[in-house]
C-alpha cells in the first residue's frame, strides 16, 4: 500500500509543507525510517535527529517553526497523527475465517455473523456472540455469557459463566474474567467459602492485557466502564467498579468493593485497599499503596499514598536526616560550651 | 426454591424473632434486597439502612438489642449465617456431565465416578482422578499426578507431572502448579540449570485463585497445607511450606524454602524473602517486605516488615520531620543569640 | 542407573577421597539422603550435619580440609557439582512422541525432526519449528513465528504472531509472549490505540517462568538476550531489551523501552520505570522501585532505588528518629535554662 503525503495529511487533519504528491509506504521511528517511509517527532528534544533521518517525510508539530529538509505534515498532536498513520499502514482488513471444525460450541449458543472461532475454543450454553467477533484457540466462554460486536478474545483466555462484555472489547491471552472473589468467613474451624454469585460486566471499548484476573462480584457486579485500558497481570477483586477511560498500568492490584472514578490513572504495581473511593482524574504514581480515599484531580505518591508534594517533602527531609543528626550533635556541643562559660562567668 | 424463616434459622443455628412461617426465596445486600428476600447486617454501622430495606427478613446479631420492623433471625455471627444461606440458595446440586469425547485421557489414567471432564482437557499417564471431580476445558493434568475427590480444576489450569492434590481442592483458571523452581548455579560462563525434581503437594480443602504459579520443589516438596486459601496472581517458590488455614492475598510472592505456620495472613502484594520462618497466627500487612523471621502471633507492617506499632511510630515521626527541621533551625538561632549575649556579658 | 564415585568425580572434575569404586544411584540433601545416595555440602555451616547423614558419599569443597567418614569428591564448586550429578540422575533421555493427531498444524508450517507436539497444540501459518522441540498441550504458536532447536514450550503458553525464539529456550506454562504493548494516545475523547507492530525476539538458552507476560515492540523489537533467566509472573513491556545472562526474579515489572545490560539481577517485585538504562552487572534488591538510570556494577535498594549503603544509612537514621526527637526536646529545655540564667546574670 502506498499513500500520497496529501492523503495522509487529510487522514490526520494536518497541513502539508513541501511536495504533497510524494508516495509513502510505511511509518517508522526517526532513527529506523528508510526511504519511502514517514517518521514523526512528538517530543521536540528529538528534533536534532531529523536532519540525519533517511525518512522521506515527517509528521511535525504545527506549534514549532521547524524547518525540515524533507516534506512534512504539520499537526497539533504529532503522536496522535503518527498513531493514525501507523494504524492505516498496519491494519489488515479483517477477514473472518469462520468457525473451525474443532471448536466446541454448545448447540444453544447464538453466534453472530462474520465471526472467527479458532481451534479448540469452547463456547458454553446460552452464550451470545456478536458480529465480527474473533475467539482465538483455547479460549473458553462460560455458560450464559454475552460478547458484543467486534470483540477480540485472544488464545487461552478464560471467561467464567454469566459474564457480560460490550462491543469492541479486546482481551489478551491467558486473562481470566469472572473467577470467584476471595471471600471466606471463619467458622471456628475453617475458612467457610462465601459463594460468589455476582457477575463481571465489561463495557464497550475496554482493552485488557495478558495474564490479568478479574473476579466476579460476591453479590452484584464487578464493573469495568467504557474505554478503560488495563495493562498485563492486573488483579481486580470482587465488586470493584472502574470508571470510564481509566488507565490501569501493569501489576496493579485493586481490593474488593473499591470504586474508581472516570479517567483515573494507576501506575505500575500500585495496590489499593478495599472499600475505598478514588475520585475522577486522580493519578496514583507507580508502586504506591492506597489506604484511604483519594480526592478527585489529586496526584498521589509514596508507599502510603499522599499528595505528591507532601510525599516529596518528607522524602527530601529523609535524605537530609544524616545531616540533621550532625547539626544536632553540634548544637549539643555548643550548648555545653555555653553552659560551662556561663558557669565560669557566674563563679567570677 | 423457597424456605421458611424457621428452616433458615435451623440451618444457621439462630432464633426467629417474628413470623417463622414467612417464605424466603433468596438473599441480598440490605440496599439491593427485594420482597421475598432475606438480608443481613454484619456490621452495626449499617443498621440505620435496615428500616429502608425492601427485604422481607433480616439476619441480625444476637448481641445487639435491635428492634426490626421485619421478622429476623438472631445469630452469633451474622456474616457466617449469611454465607450459609447464600450457599443454600446459590448451590446447584452437582450434575456430573461425564467425559467429553474430545477430552484426551491416557489409557493408563484411573478416573473416579461421577466425574466431569470437559472438552480438550488432557489427562496424562498414570494419573489418578477421584470421584465427583470436575476438570474444565483446556486443563492439563501431567503424568503421575493425583487429584482427590470433589476437586474443581477450572479451564486452562496447568498441573505438571507428579503433583499430589487432596480432596475438595478448588483451582481457578489459568493457574500453574508444579512448574520448575528458579534454580541456577553460575558455572563461569552461564547460569547452569539445577534440575527441579521435587513435587507440589496440596492438602484437602485448599482453594487457589486464578493466574497463580506454584513451583515444584528442587528436591523434596512444595507444600500447601489443609484449608489454606490463596487469592489470584500469587507466586509460591520451590520448597515453600504454607501451614494450614492460612490466607494469602493477591499478588503475594513467597521465595524459596520459606515456611509459614498455621493461620498466617499475608496481605496483598507482600513479598517474603527465602529461607525464613513465619510463625503461627502471624499477620503481615499489605505491600510489606519480609526479610527476617516473623514470630508467632505478631502483626507486621512497613516496606521492611517490623512490628506494626514500631513502624507506625517511625511513620509518624517521618511526617513530623519538616517540623523537626524548623525546630532545629530555631534552636540554632537561639544558641547564637545566647552566645553573643554571653560574649557581651564577658566583655562588660 | 548406578555410577561409581570415580565416574561422578570425572563428570564434575573433582578428586575422590576414599573408595572410588562404590556405587551411587542418586543424589539428595544431607538430611534426606539414604544409603546408596551421594549428598553435598555447599555452605560450610551445614558441615556439622554430615556425620549424621545416611548418605554413602558426599561432594565437598576442595578449599576446606574436611575429614569425612564417608568417601567424598572434592571440587571447587560443590553446588555446581551437585547440579551436574542431579542432572545426570534425573534427566530422562528425550524420547520424541511425534505429532499428536489432535494437534492443529497449518499446512504451511515447517516442522523439524524428532519433535513432540502434544494434544490440542496449535501451530499457525508459516511457523518454523526446529528439531527436538516439545510443544505441550494447549500451547499456541502464532503465524510466522520461529522456534529454534531443542525448545520446550509448556502447556497453555500463548505465543503471538511473528515471534522469534532461538534454540534451547524453555517457556513455562501459561506464559504469554508477544501480546500488544500498552500504548494509547488521548484524542480528546478516548484513549486511541497505537498499533503494536513490532516483535518479541528471544535468544538462545533463555528460560522464562510460568505466568509471565512479554509484550511485543510498538515498532521494533522487545529483546531477551542469550542465557537470561526469568522467574514466574514477570511483566516485560514493549521495546524492553534485557542483556545476556541476566536474572529477573518473580513478579518484577519492567516498563517500556528500558534497557538492561549484561548479567543484571533484579530481585523479586522490583519495578523499573520506562526509558531507563541499567548498566552491566547491576543488582537491584527485592521490592525496589527504579526511577533513574542505574550505573554498571552498582548495588541498589530501597523503595526509590539508591546505592545500598546510602539507603541503609537513611533507614538507620529513620529508626533513630524517635530518639532524635527526644534529643531535640532536651536541647530546647537546656537552652531555655541557659537563657534564664543568662538573664539572671545580666540582672545582677
Amino acid at each position: 500500500m502506498e499513500k500520497t503525503l496529501k492523503e495522509l495529511a487529510e487522514l490526520v487533519g494536518g497541513v502539508v509543507v513541501g511536495d504533497p504528491a510524494i508516495l509513502i509506504r510505511g511509518v517508522a521511528g526517526v532513527k529506523e525510517a528508510e526511504e519511502g517511509e514517514i517518521t514523526f517527532i512528538a517530543n521536540p528534544k528529538y528534533l536534532p535527529l531529523l536532519p540525519h533521518s533517511r525518512a522521506s517525510a515527517a509528521i511535525l508539530s504545527a506549534k514549532e517553526a521547524v524547518e525540515a529538509k524533507i516534506p512534512s505534515i504539520r499537526v497539533e498532536n504529532p503522536y496522535l497523527a503518527f498513531a493514525k498513520v501507523l494504524r492505516l499502514f498496519s491494519e489488515n482488513s479483517y477477514q473472518p475465517c469462520g468457525i473451525h471444525p474443532t471448536a466446541c460450541i454448545d448447540s444453544s449458543a447464538m453466534i453472530g455473523e462474520q465471526v472467527s472461532i479458532h481451534p479448540f475454543a469452547v463456547i458454553g450454553r446460552q452464550v451470545r456472540i456478536g458480529n465480527r467477533v474473533q475467539v482465538y484457540s483455547g479460549a473458553f466462554i462460560g455458560d450464559f455469557s454475552h460478547i458484543g460486536d467486534g470483540c477480540i478474545i485472544y488464545p487461552n483466555v478464560t471467561i467464567y459463566h454469566h459474564t457480560v462484555i460490550g462491543s469492541s472489547v479486546i482481551i489478551h491471552a491467558n486473562t481470566v474474567i469472572g473467577s470467584d472473589g476471595f471471600g471466606y468467613v471463619w467458622n471456628g474451624e475453617e475458612h467457610y467459602k462465601i459463594p460468589q454469585v455476582g457477575r463481571v460486566v465489561i463495557e464497550d471499548g475496554v482493552e485488557i492485557g495478558a495474564g490479568c484476573t478479574i473476579d466476579r462480584g460476591t453479590m452484584g457486579d464487578t464493573v469495568i466502564r467504557r474505554g478503560t485500558k488495563i495493562d498485563n497481570l492486573v488483579q481486580i477483586a470482587h465488586n470493584v467498579v472502574i470508571g470510564e477511560s481509566s488507565i490501569i498500568v501493569s501489576q496493579v492490584g485493586i481490593s474488593g468493593s473499591t470504586e474508581l472514578g472516570k479517567r483515573v490513572t494507576l501506575g505500575g504495581q500500585v495496590g489499593v485497599a478495599g472499600h475505598l473511593k478514588i475520585g475522577d482524574n486522580a493519578t496514583v504514581a507507580a508502586k504506591s499503596g492506597v489506604s484511604k480515599n483519594v480526592p478527585s484531580n489529586s496526584l498521589m505518591a509514596g508507599p502510603i499514598a499522599r499528595p505528591i508534594q507532601e510525599w516529596r517533602r518528607s522524602e527530601a527531609s529523609l535524605r537530609r536526616l544524616p545531616e540533621l543528626v550532625e547539626k544536632i550533635r553540634k548544637l549539643q556541643q555548643k550548648v555545653q560550651e555555653l553552659e560551662k562559660k556561663l558557669q565560669g562567668a557566674e563563679r567570677e
